[in-house]
């Protein structure tokens, strides 16, 4: 892409028929708003000036843009006054592209499908014709409600409404994705002449096609061959229908991979996800976020990872994990949580009702039950017994733990931070740790038992 | 409605086609016996007056209508001679509400979906035309097994079976509800008049219709625009898909209200729940009962409330929670129960393995981990540590715990019931706490650590 | 069957359409290898001697053989040049059977729903009409891309393949299963007439069929009723299929004997599962391997079941569990992890975050909460405190653990093992248990507990 290209997002659009004060491009497909994807192709098909036209729900837009790692200007269109207008009131933006006479693509926020090979291959087209605009549409199954393409055998004259269209046109089926390039300079010229000549007095950015071909300009159509590039979402059953259909199509896509899949109820994988070879995918697991997941792992029911790297030959069930590496060889579950900041390493065993917190665990350690392992630092081939816990906390502050290779943490050991288990240290059951334990060591808190002969059956009398 | 209105629910049904001993009223749809959707459908419409006829499986029924809050009459239907018959041996109950002239519902208790709005309607109508008989229809999509509404013009001749039908007679879609209301004077008259002159030797209530209409009787038709009136199971699958229609219609009814799902496998909301606006429900949760939840709630995967008051701006994630109220701005999960009779307040912190049961949690206090709260009443603020225990049983009786203000309960404590921790009141971890801890005050149940340098590398050795 | 059957089954097939190194016949269906299924019909059908002749990735297929408890013998097929090849390999298998002049079956080793029934009934068939060759087919839905059954009238002429078939034959629907039943001496005869007279350069067994019918053999066909036996799966979208339509026909057949389920997203019964009557699956839930259910027993939301025998009016919820043994009216769940090896008796409870490995837990018994119970005996109506663990393992050697009836184990009790705990004996909530506890006795390991008054709020003041 030349360095001259760049996006504008009109992102006004209302959540009223979702039943919300959210503005529409904020609805989320597959655990993301819909303006998230849209930037995410904008991105990746180089595109590096972007702007954003907010309108309904602006604050919730701005809110959501400011936290994102890449910031772009924002334009406010206080008064919903079409489509045109809305492209109006980025023309300060605009302008400062004009001066390098690029080309500017205008698409919607809410219009989620249109994806970064189709923006960059209708870019082409644009330049070798060297259209002033260039609209990129799609054949749909149903093009009813969708702006048609209307054309004089290979001229582009306009988009039409649907209740603009003639019988003929009615039953044309290649529609307007909502998406064009445009040459700035052209469209600067012909924002100038659109008129508000309509039933609401909107002003419509398609009727630029018509102008720009009126006053000699080259228009043209880049048809894309992909249907989908027209989806959006109009309410909440059209949201939800939206979802099922991407879910379907990213499952697909990975099972062309080789992934497997065998029952693909509750299953949804997030588009930034990536499977290794032989990957299994159980039922209920969704996968979000920055998610990769190396060969031949296993992710059993019901789990959920999100932003996690997890490695080869992995064994996943019923595990929620976040923001976290889990290496190669790796078994936990069922019933684990790894909170975010959490390193697992090689060979790592984790069993039921375990949680693992900003803690690295070293190598062919086991933590079989009902542990808590927090702000720890483990290292390798260390042993866990039921019930250990790392007292990280202490109402105020919180500390680290380190337990050193080949540790053995007896069973509802209590581990005071900021404390260290040193090499070979084995700490006995039931023991509350508040210093180190040197390496090779036993540290252990108790006192001899009480046996009361007899005073249970005699308490049971009573 | 009048006070004179009342229903009688035919339910002898057999559930010998369900491969069961149960009577075919008593299975389930949404996790509710389908009589039970009937009886509401009434007691919303305002019948107060409602006797239910008893047939196979009446001990199960009888059993279950016991434990209603509302109790009603019922009569047994020894042998099964027809939907006369089962009319019959309701005459004495019917008799009671002659002299006021009043009007009955005759239906059926295995018919779930007839809803409290299409029995006041049909009421209006009934009274409007001072019909002896209305009959409740509906427009069959596939008409084929349902009793066929046979009219001469507008006047209502009769119900024709399926075998019954001519072939003109077969292209008729609108069929019988199994819903009747009758002015019960009528009504007893044409029960005295009808005969078994079928094949089956049986008493066809339907055929009342006949000879109302021959004796001078007013009888109409109310027709319903809700094709779903109609839709009973005859066998298990048939139940299945039952539950997935109701499944399907249910979650579309909370779409157009504002409530988002992104993937619907597993999700069950029930007839009675209330979803505010902007609640997001996601896979695998089941919700029912008398459930509420407040706006933009999150219930988060493969949660089960049931009987449940839930606030707003809650994130519930693989919870279970039954017969409880979770206030506003609570996080709870993943994997948690939350047993009857609990109260969580507002911006309570409840993470991994906690088991909360018949306690009050107050506000902003934490439970963060692998930890058992059981009759107790707990203040704000109050910090759990994890594998804390509230120890509430003796073996013999069960005690209450109580937790003040800001109070804060180490790692791996056992709170012996009864017992107190007062304000800000601080418990260290291991210890076991069978004494009341004053405000302010730090209660330790430890001895020094003894540390054997050397020993474990020793043990190994051996 | 006689006794002179046998069954040789192909299994070379590739799995390079799946992305995959591993043959074809070893990716799942229903968590099983389709040679599984396949070896299992055969066993059924009584086919005591069988090979197995493998190819593309023969030393995963050999694995898996030879883990199996009956294990056969194979025969490597080092080249692919076609099925007839194949079955040249196995020639010398072949002419140890000669001798008794019985029959073969040849099929698929990735064909796996060709069941018993259908072997027998194809093998009376091939009897009576003292056929060389009986060809197993079936009507398809959508014959294209199966092999085509070419008759004159009632005589078989042969199999046509796809780009063979003349217009006319396209529209044939009968199509060839992959399965065919040979005399062997025929067999063995028309093994020596095929030739590789094709584009591939392939020897193609269904040639022996025109051989054998021009050498006056008699040739025939076994037509099935049942169309589901000729599915097979070429790439991972089709095994997605595959397992989708067994999933839902293996959950019809037990609706049909008086399962309940109300919603089967994310269910799957195994081929082997055998459920009671009034038997409740409810969604997510898995049932795999050799696992039978009781009348009346309800599996609840997400439970993952395999090899487990589990008795009547049991209630699992959230529960996995491998390999054990649960009685009658046992309770457990949610979050709950049985692990092989286990026995849980008649009236058992079992609550959240509970595991239990390698032990018996006796009648009556009450494990409530966050505990673990590992290779242990347990007697009946004992209870378990919350955070109660077995100690069994000391970094070296895994020991038992004996509670006898009626014992109380306190909250978060260590027990060290071996260790006893007798009749009725107590042990005191936080203590750590390293000696045997007498019968009706208590054991106490604790010291006096410390108030330090103002301790906390001084400190929190710093």
């Amino acid at each position: 892409m030349s360095k001259t290209t760049s996006a504008l997002i009109l992102a006004g659009g209302s959540g009223k028929r979702m039943q919300s004060n959210q503005p529409k491009p904020m609805f989320e497909l597959l655990g993301e708003p819909m303006i998230e994807w849209v930037l995410s192709s904008c991105e990746t098909a180089g595109l590096s000036d972007i702007c954003v036209v907010t309108g309904f729900g602006s604050e919730i837009l701005e809110d959501f843009l400011n936290r994102r790692e890449k910031v772009y200007p924002t334009v406010l269109q206080p008064k919903r006054m079409g489509t045109g207008h809305a492209v109006m009131e980025a023309r300060n933006w605009l302008r400062e592209y004009v001066r390098y006479d690029g080309d500017v693509l205008v698409l919607y926020g809410d219009c989620p499908l249109l994806g970064a090979e189709t923006i960059q291959h209708a870019y082409k087209t644009h330049c070798q014709n060297e259209n002033a605009v260039t609209v990129i549409t799609a054949e749909a199954l149903d093009p009813k409600g969708y702006g048609r393409i209307i054309k004089d055998k290979d001229k582009l004259l306009g988009i039409a409404e649907e209740h603009e269209l003639s019988d003929n046109q009615r039953t044309l089926r290649e529609v307007f994705s909502g998406a064009m390039w445009f040459n700035i300079r052209a469209l600067l010229f012909a924002l100038g002449e659109i008129e508000p000549n309509n039933a609401e007095n909107e002003y419509y950015l398609t009727d630029t096609i018509f102008i720009l071909g009126q006053s000699g300009y080259k228009t043209g159509v880049y048809k894309s061959h992909n249907p989908d590039i027209i989806l959006g979402a109009d309410d909440r059953r059209g949201l939800l229908k939206l979802n099922d259909t991407i879910r379907r199509k990213l499952i697909e896509f990975h099972l062309d991979n080789g992934v497997e899949f065998t029952c693909t109820d509750g299953v949804t994988v997030g588009r930034k996800v990536k499977l290794g070879s032989g990957v299994k995918i159980m039922q209920g697991s969704i996968l979000s976020g920055e998610t990769s997941v190396g060969d031949n792992t296993q992710i059993g029911v019901n789990c959920l990872i999100d932003n996690c790297k997890i490695g080869s030959n992995c064994n996943l069930n019923s595990v929620q994990a976040y923001d976290s590496t889990i290496m190669d060889n790796v078994s936990i579950g069922p019933f684990v949580r790894i909170r975010p900041g959490s390193i697992i390493r090689n060979g790592v065993k984790i069993g039921n009702f375990v949680e693992v917190k900003n803690s690295d665990i070293g190598e062919k350690t086991a933590i079989a039950h009902l542990t808590y392992v927090g702000d720890s630092d483990v290292g390798s081939g260390v042993n866990f017994g039921c019930g250990a816990v790392t007292s990280n906390y202490d109402g105020k502050n919180k500390y680290r733990t380190t337990i050193e290779d080949g540790a053995f943490i007896g069973c509802n050991t209590n581990l005071i931070a900021p404390v260290k288990v040193g090499k070979r240290g084995y700490t006995a059951a039931g023991s509350t740790i508040t210093q180190d334990v040197p390496d090779g060591s036993l540290a252990i808190e108790r006192v001899p038992t009480v046996i009361k002969e007899g005073y249970s059956d005699k308490k049971l009398k009573q």
